[in-house]
C-alpha cells in the first residue's frame, strides 16, 4: 500500500498549481507536495522578477498558457480571494534593425490583433527619455550597439507579486486537502518491479518497473503516482533513471537599483496620459524593470552563448559591471554611476527546443518543466494540463472553459510553436 | 588568422564522414580532425555492433539516410575500394501482443513496401529453434516474458565491419588532403568576441561572439570554422558555453559467446533454403547477433528505465548475469549455463525527442550528433549533410542524387518522424 496517492516533488509554483488541481479534482486521493525549503516557493520561484505577458509570444500555446492565467488570477482578484498587486505597465520590446528583422512577421501579427504598438524612436527618447541613436558614439559602435529603430509596446503586460501567487495556491492545497511536507529533500525516484520477485538486484532489466515512490531525507514514501515539478533540478531526479527531460539550468541574476535623484525622475516619468513606465528589453538581452513601490530599477542582462549550464545560484556583482551597467548606461546615462543595493540569482529551467513548458507522462510519473522562465505567468493552466496529463484526460479545461489538447505539451505528439520571445 | 579553416572535434565515424565531405568539396580549405584516441574510430563507434537496416526505420529520414549510406558502401566494394565484410543476415524483430500492437501500422507498411515479411511462431520455433510459447512456465510469466506471435524478418538488413568502414573514410580523408591530429583531446571551445575591444574579461555577454577554435591538450588551435562531432560526449563541450545539443549518453554493453556444441549447431543452422541465423530482437531489448566468422553469439540487453545517464563505459560482468542471460536462455535454452568469454560497454548518444540525428548551427559552429546508436549505418549521409549544413545549403545531395533538405535535421525547424525502431 503507497503511503499516499499522489506525491508531487517540488513545491514551487508549478507544483502547488498540479498540487491544488490534482487534489481539488480528485478529493478522494491523498496528496501532497514535498518540499525542500522551509516553505513552499522559496526556491526559483521566488527568485522570479514576476513579469507577465499577454498576447505577445510567438508559440499559441504559450499566449493560451498566459491568458488563461493571467484573467484567472484577476478574477481571483476581482473574487476578493487574493490581492496580487497585478501593475499592468506593459512590456516594452526595444528593435533594432536586426531584432526588427528578425521577428517582424510576429510584430506584425502582434500590431495587427492590437495586441501591441509600435512606438517611434521619436517617443522613445522624448517621452521615455531613452537613448536611441548611437550614430558617432565610437564607443557604443564597439560594443555593438545599433540605433533603436522602433519600440513594440504591449499595454496588457506587467509585473505581479510572485509571493502572493505562491501564497494563492499554497492557500487553495491547503483549504482542499493537500498535505505540506516541508524541509524534506527528495534524493531520487524510486524504482520497482511492478510484479517482485523476491530475487536480489530488482528490478533487472527485463522486469516491467514504477516508480514507487520518492526517498527523502533517507526515507522512503510510497506513492501511487509521483509528479516531478522540479524544474531545474529536474534531471538531478532523471538522469539517474535514464530519461530524458530536455531541459537545461541557465542561471539568471537581478540586481536593484535604488532610484534616487535624476532615477527617481525616470523611475516616476510617465507617458501616454498618465502611463507609467513600462517594462523594458533591450535588443542585446538588457533588461529594466521600474518598481515604484521599491523606489528601485531592477535591472539584468540575459547572457546566453558562455553562460554555461549549471545549478549554481550566487549572484555576482561583477556581471552587473562587466555586463549589465556598460549597456545601461549606454540607453539610459541616468544610471551613470549606479550601483546595485542588492542582487541575487535563481535559474531557469530552459526549453531549448521550442521554449514552451513540457508536460510529459513515463511510467506512472509526470513530469512539469521547462517553463523557461515564464512559469508564474502560465502557472495555473500548467496546473491544470498536469492533472489532466497525470490522469490520462485527452482535453484540460483552463480557465474560461478554454480546452487544451494535453498531447500538445508532451514529448510523443508536442505540437508547439517555437518561442522567439524568451525575454 | 585561423591555423586551420575546419577543425572537426571527434574522429570516430561522423566526424570522419563530415571532414572527408568538407574537404573533398572545398578542397581550397585547410581541413582537420582533432581525436583524443591514438587513431581514429576507436571510441565508441569501435564498440558498435555494427549493424545496419534498411527500410525498416519508423522515421523517413532515418531510412534514407541508411539506404544511402549502405547503397554507398556497396557501390565502395563494388568498386573494389574497399571491402567491408558486409553480411546481410537480415533483422528479425519478435513481436508479442504488446509491441505488435504498438507498431502495427509501421509493420503493415514494411509489410506492403516488401521491405519485410512476417514469421509465424511456428516457423521461429521449427526453422530457427527459437522457444516462442510460453504457456505454463510460470518462472517466464513472473519474468513477464509473454509468447511471441510473430517474427518481422527484413531481409536486407545485417552487420558489417566497422572497423573497415572507419578505414574507408581515414583513408579518403588522407587522400583528399584532411590532416588528422591523433592523441589530442579537445577541452574546450574558445568563445572569442566578434570585435575585440581589448578589454578584460571578454567576451563580455553584451558583445557578438564566435568560437574561434578549440583548446586541446591546452594549446589552443584557432579555426575559422568548428564542426563538434563528439557523440556522446558533445555536452561536454557544448555546456559550458550554454548551447544545448539535445542528447544524452547511454551506456550499452556486448557480451560475447562463444558457440560450441549446442550453439555451434545453432550459429550453423540455415533457414529458408539457406539463409543463415539473423540478427534477433527480442520485445523486451535482448538480442542476439550470430557472429559466423568469430564462431561466436554476440549477445545483450538495451536497458531503458533505471539505466542512468552518464559517459561509464565499463561492462559489467554482472549485467550479463542479472539481465542478459534470464531471458536469453528463456528463448534459446541452447544458452543454458552460456557465459561470456569477452564483454565491452560503449555509449550512445541518444536523442530521446525523436531517435533522429541532429545537424544544426550555432554561431559559426556546426554540432554533428544523436546517431542514437545507428551512426555507422547513416554515416555517409551524415557527412554529406554536415557539409551542406556547415556552409549554409539549403539541400545535400546524398548517395545517388538523392535531394535532402538540410534543415529537417536541425533543430530551428525540425522536420522528422519519431523513430520507434532504436534496436
Amino acid at each position: 500500500m503507497p503511503d499516499l496517492d499522489v506525491v508531487v516533488v517540488g513545491g514551487g509554483i508549478l507544483g502547488l498549481a498540479s498540487a491544488y488541481y490534482i487534489k481539488s479534482l480528485h478529493g478522494e486521493l491523498s496528496v501532497a507536495v514535498i518540499e525542500r525549503g522551509r516553505d513552499v516557493g522559496q526556491g526559483n520561484t521566488a527568485r522570479s522578477v514576476g513579469g507577465y505577458r499577454q498576447g505577445i509570444f510567438t508559440s499559441y500555446v504559450n499566449r493560451v498558457l498566459a491568458e488563461t492565467t493571467i484573467q484567472h488570477l484577476r478574477e481571483a482578484e476581482a473574487s476578493g480571494e487574493t490581492s496580487l498587486n497585478m501593475r499592468e505597465v506593459g512590456y516594452l520590446i526595444l528593435l533594432d534593425d536586426n531584432r526588427l528583422k528578425n521577428v517582424e512577421t510576429v510584430v506584425e501579427t502582434f500590431l495587427k490583433e492590437g495586441k501591441a504598438i509600435l512606438l517611434n524612436p521619436e517617443t522613445l527618447s522624448e517621452k521615455l527619455h531613452m537613448r536611441t541613436d548611437f550614430t558617432g558614439d565610437e564607443e557604443a559602435m564597439l560594443m555593438g550597439l545599433s540605433n533603436i529603430k522602433a519600440g513594440l509596446f504591449a499595454p496588457r503586460c506587467g509585473f505581479l507579486d510572485v509571493e502572493k501567487v505562491v501564497n494563492l495556491y499554497k492557500k487553495r492545497c491547503i483549504d482542499v486537502g493537500v498535505e505540506l511536507i516541508l524541509g524534506k529533500r527528495v534524493e531520487k525516484l524510486l524504482l520497482e518491479p511492478e510484479n517482485p520477485l523476491g530475487i536480489p538486484r530488482e528490478p533487472r532489466a527485463w522486469q516491467k518497473v514504477r516508480v514507487a515512490g520518492v526517498v527523502a531525507d533517507g526515507e522512503v514514501i510510497k506513492a501511487g503516482k509521483v509528479v516531478v515539478a522540479t524544474g531545474s533540478w529536474t534531471p538531478q531526479l532523471l538522469d539517474p533513471l535514464g530519461v530524458d527531460c530536455f531541459i537545461k539550468a541557465k542561471k539568471r541574476q537581478l540586481f536593484v537599483i535604488s532610484a534616487e535623484g535624476e532615477l527617481q525622475r525616470l523611475l516616476t516619468n510617465t507617458w501616454d496620459g498618465g502611463r507609467p513606465m513600462p517594462m523594458m528589453f533591450f535588443p542585446n538581452g538588457l533588461y529594466i524593470v521600474p518598481r515604484m513601490s521599491d523606489k528601485a530599477f531592477w535591472v539584468s542582462l540575459t547572457d546566453e552563448f558562455g553562460r554555461g549550464f549549471g545549478l549554481d545560484d550566487e549572484p555576482e556583482p561583477s556581471y552587473y559591471l562587466d555586463n549589465v551597467y556598460p549597456p545601461l548606461v549606454k540607453y539610459y546615462p541616468q544610471f551613470l554611476n549606479a550601483r546595485p543595493s542588492s542582487m541575487w540569482a535563481g535559474t531557469y529551467s530552459m526549453n531549448y527546443l521550442d521554449g514552451n513548458p513540457l508536460i510529459f507522462r513515463f511510467l506512472n510519473c509526470l513530469v512539469v518543466t521547462g517553463a523557461s522562465g515564464s512559469g508564474v505567468m502560465k502557472s495555473d493552466a500548467i496546473g491544470r494540463i498536469a492533472e489532466a496529463a497525470l490522469f490520462g484526460k485527452e482535453y484540460a479545461m483552463l480557465h474560461g472553459g478554454v480546452k487544451f489538447e494535453v498531447s500538445r505539451l508532451g514529448v510523443e505528439n508536442r505540437r508547439v510553436d517555437k518561442e522567439y520571445f524568451i525575454l
